[in-house]
């Protein structure tokens, strides 16, 4: 599944997750500002997601400024990347896309086709992506054993990524090499992307999946109701502390507390080179109406405060490995971890 | 806040919870069956309130029966009492007073006013909750200090009980003795206890609470968003194994992490004699639709399959003490738990 997200004729189409699995309705990004709405406002989500409709919205930016201005400069493109920066702070694929582009900005600034090379930088961050996804699936598949019942939280499938998926990636694999497995999907509070779009990715596939509500997980876990968890992140430290969708951090404890093996799958862009450890991760909170209103109902008291973390961080020790593009790290996490940049 | 449930000419009134805080609506139970069914419909929930409005479906069965039949015979008596019985399985509360009931009529079975007895008994069963409620809360109030965050799971407030509350009835009584305190309610998947009822109950009162959803208490309790738990309880084993709402066990794998202390605030009546440990309390699955549908709108795909479990079972080793109406239970609670049936 790739089509989410596509590029034709210099404009950027989104699904919009949002409405999944109920409509299917693309967002059409022409320009910075789009971009940076789509990503703002949740019409896309997911770490790589995110990171490749940066760097599409980067292009577009710079290609704004070329045809309105004739040139992009340096201040342009930084007043760029600091609209697309702000968007959303936990996930560092935004800064690593940003950055890439940046790069290749400084390469090929003086060119007259300045434009066009953004457009293919970010392209080439779209399709890597892809291809990274399938590389770190086939790693994660052979961790996966027939028999498999696997809990995964939020979506961290396709529809969060370039296309294929991290964790649902790994699912995916071992269902393509003929592994009879199973999933349990979280619904993922308030925003539902594990009943909207981790059930509905799967349903399509005809992958077996169940829907429980987040807080099922201790008896489960209990129960023998899995047998590994799976997810992504959002942001990995040097030491292996890991961002993810908010309820991962209590899901990784019921993990430890019956010895089942807790994986986090994850493309290399998600580790983060410059943050040691989990606390330095900047937590995104959102407004608090989010968890009062669902499809715009009132849930609760209409007056009462309500709090809307997004993500919390699951320490390295209760990780068992990571599954990445360039193969398995398990412990010590920061040995190998640093060598990713090597 | 007493007036939830209310008995009037021969008529029970019970406040129905599935319209709350939306909508205040009284259902009226003039027999078994309305008894009966607002038990298994949700109209009313709670362990200790499912025993009070079981007592007073026994005490609407036996006149029925004097009414039909001139008489209750020892069958009658039974047909009601598995009636009452086989409507939810999880709090030992139903069972409790059931068999006090069913005490009563064996003692007073001759006297030709027995259903008026048997009424009586009922009332005192009500009456007695409160009592307790308001007891087990004095104590519980001394555990709590000036300033402290209380996080809540699921509504053990005066709607789960005859009247004051248990977990909650801590609450007021340290709000009503000055101690400044708040308190942080997470929603409780499906069904929202906490949203609904928790939220309004404390609103009501002015007694300051924040809405969370129920993933976010790992996060919250490495972040110190809060400095005790207090919970209540479906059924408690000899050994203190403690069944409540769905959700409880991750929240204590929480508490115990960061040395919180966790306290279950229950009667007498919500313990169990009969079971030795948690592994042996029957945990009640309920429809999966409940899962999939919020306020009537489908949540997810349509035709995937989801799953509901009403409780877990947070083991005794994480349990800090219970709060009851004798007094507060710590370690080894083994002993103390067998001396409340003394």
């Amino acid at each position: 599944m790739t089509d989410h997200i596509y590029w034709k004729d210099g404009v950027l189409y989104v699904l919009d997750q949002r409405e999944l699995p109920f409509k299917k309705t693309y967002v059409r990004c022409k320009g910075l500002i789009d971009t940076a709405k789509a990503i703002e406002n949740m019409t896309v989500r997911g770490a790589p997601l995110i990171g490749i409709v940066a760097g599409y919205g980067v292009a577009l930016g710079v290609k704004e400024a070329v045809e309105t201005k004739g040139q992009c400069s340096m201040a342009d493109l930084d007043r760029v990347c600091h609209r697309l920066q702000k968007t959303r702070p936990t996930a560092v694929n935004l800064a690593w896309a940003i950055e890439r582009m940046k790069a290749t900005y400084r390469s090929y600034a003086n060119n007259s086709d300045i434009a066009d090379v953004m457009t293919e930088e970010a392209i080439s961050i779209h399709v890597e992506d892809i291809e990274n996804n399938r590389m770190l699936s086939l790693y994660g598949a052979e961790l996966i054993d027939d028999g498999d019942t696997i809990l995964t939280h939020c979506n961290a499938g396709a529809l969060a990524t370039g296309g294929y998926g991290t964790a649902l990636g790994v699912v995916r694999a071992a269902h393509e090499s003929g592994k009879e497995i199973k999933v349990l999907a979280t619904e993922t509070r308030p925003y539902l992307q594990g009943a909207r779009l981790t059930v509905w990715e799967l349903s399509q596939e005809g992958i077996p999946v169940e829907l429980i509500p987040d807080n099922h997980v201790g008896l489960l876990s209990a129960n023998k109701g899995f047998s590994k968890v799976i997810v992504g992140a959002d942001r990995i430290a040097l030491n292996g502390d890991t961002a993810n969708k908010i309820g991962t951090y209590m899901i990784s404890l019921c993990a430890r507390q019956f010895h089942i093996p807790f994986y986090i799958a994850a493309p290399v862009s998600t580790f983060d080179r410059y943050i040691g450890k989990g606390t330095h991760i900047p937590i995104e909170e959102r407004d608090g109406k989010e968890v009062k209103y669902l499809q715009g109902k009132l849930l609760t008291v209409k007056n009462v405060k309500a709090r809307y973390y997004s993500f919390d961080v699951t320490p390295a020790r209760l990780i068992t490995s990571f599954i990445t593009e360039k193969g398995i790290i398990e412990p010590p996490f920061k040995k190998y971890i640093k060598m990713l940049f090597l």
